[in-house]
């Protein structure tokens, strides 16, 4: 099944002959209101979920496709074979991965994809294993950062980290118990972050192979933050420190 | 009924007698095996989340009682005064107030709760129309922060916004518009930090009243950055400001 159905017409179409396919509609900002009105309606009565974006953000996920300012989002998701990715990214000297060690929960995946999206990261790469796939919660939670994001699976994350070493990024680690604030951290050029689950953090073995690590400080000793709020810091200081020395052209 | 419930009996007793009234249950990290596995099994057996946190995590949420590494949450979330908050933070030169216009989604609400308190904040407004209350859902979400950080609910924002510049806070909101970028906002002395809702952002009236308005620089016009991660971005560029810069004793 096709991935993205787009206008209204097919829309309609689709929520009427096999809603239980659709993952979530997305109605452009602006949209007339009749039209608005019956496809927000007819999307209620199947339960599926609606979003509201701006034009341009409707026009990348239709990739090209006439939409009219009506976009739904079917089928599996078409993960990103890494190779390709790093294939793609060879020449790009301030790449940006982001690298998910056993995130569990499909909120935060589908708000890391966003923040990621978001703030200008190049991919994601998550775990087979012990992961949140890119379920519709993480699809509609991302606000549809995931169909613009690519995002590889891989089963050995300690050997994707060598692999991403070995195509020139370096690999930070964020760890709550490391002394390097995030905020001290060389951003700049091939960059792959990686983030630990909810529970455990990052496993030893991804820690070990990390080219260095860091915390986000905090105060009063709650040592807590979300692994999402946590992305969002990280993915800003690095989008931050990029954007005041990058070299102006 | 009281709010904390404290150590392995007294916890015990309330998830057999009355579960349905217990939001969250907490342990501390390192608790004896059989007595984690003994709470964790009758928990969920009664459906009642279990949340393993650090031991001095515990110590606060206790509030003086005798844990023995195992506290219950139950009964309705107990709202602070705003009025007794600012005459608390009245001698504060660095307070910093968390606003919320209309946040609508609990786990959003708990992830900003988790993110204000750990990384500083004095306390939390949100409004009593339109917001997401402090919900179990929000409390859970938070991992204790709720039952940490002081939050209020307030009838009429803009009101509210002028009793915080009243007590001497410049109020700062975040507005996608906005020229200035988060990381040139001076976040030094009294400040609130005002957010919108998921749907709509900061109201009109809201954003009216503040004393300035900054954005979060966003990479390929995705337009879109989750309240929750817009909230830890903002106050992590508070903390780090204020860190970089504090008069040292």
């Amino acid at each position: 099944m096709k991935r993205v159905i787009a206008g209204p017409n097919a829309v309609t179409e689709i929520l009427g002959a096999a809603p239980g396919s659709v993952i979530m509609v997305c109605l452009a900002e602006g949209l007339l209101p009749t039209t608005a009105t019956r496809i927000q309606d007819l999307a209620r009565r199947r339960q599926v979920a609606v979003d509201v974006l701006p034009r341009e953000q409707l026009d990348r996920l239709a990739k090209g496709l006439t939409h009219q300012g009506v976009v739904a989002l079917t089928g599996d998701y078409p993960y990103a074979d890494l190779g390709t990715v790093l294939r793609d990214l060879a020449d790009a000297p301030e790449a940006l991965m982001v690298v998910l060690d056993q995130v569990q929960d499909p909120g935060n995946l589908g708000s890391i994809a966003r923040s990621a999206h978001a703030l200008g990261a190049s991919g994601m790469i998550i775990t087979r294993n012990r992961s949140a796939p890119v379920t519709p919660a993480a699809v509609r939670g991302s606000a549809g950062a995931t169909e613009l994001l690519r995002i590889a699976r891989v089963t050995n994350l300690a050997r994707t980290v060598e692999e991403l070493q070995g195509a020139g990024f370096r690999v930070l680690g964020a760890e709550a118990a490391a002394a390097v604030p995030v905020d001290r951290v060389d951003w700049h050029g091939r960059v792959a972050l990686v983030l630990g689950g909810e529970a455990r953090g990052l496993r030893r073995l991804t820690r070990d192979k990390c080219d260095a690590l860091f915390s986000i400080p905090l105060e009063r000793g709650f040592d807590s933050l979300g692994v999402a709020a946590a992305a969002a810091i990280c993915l800003f200081e690095a989008a931050r420190v990029r954007r005041i020395t990058l070299p102006r052209p």
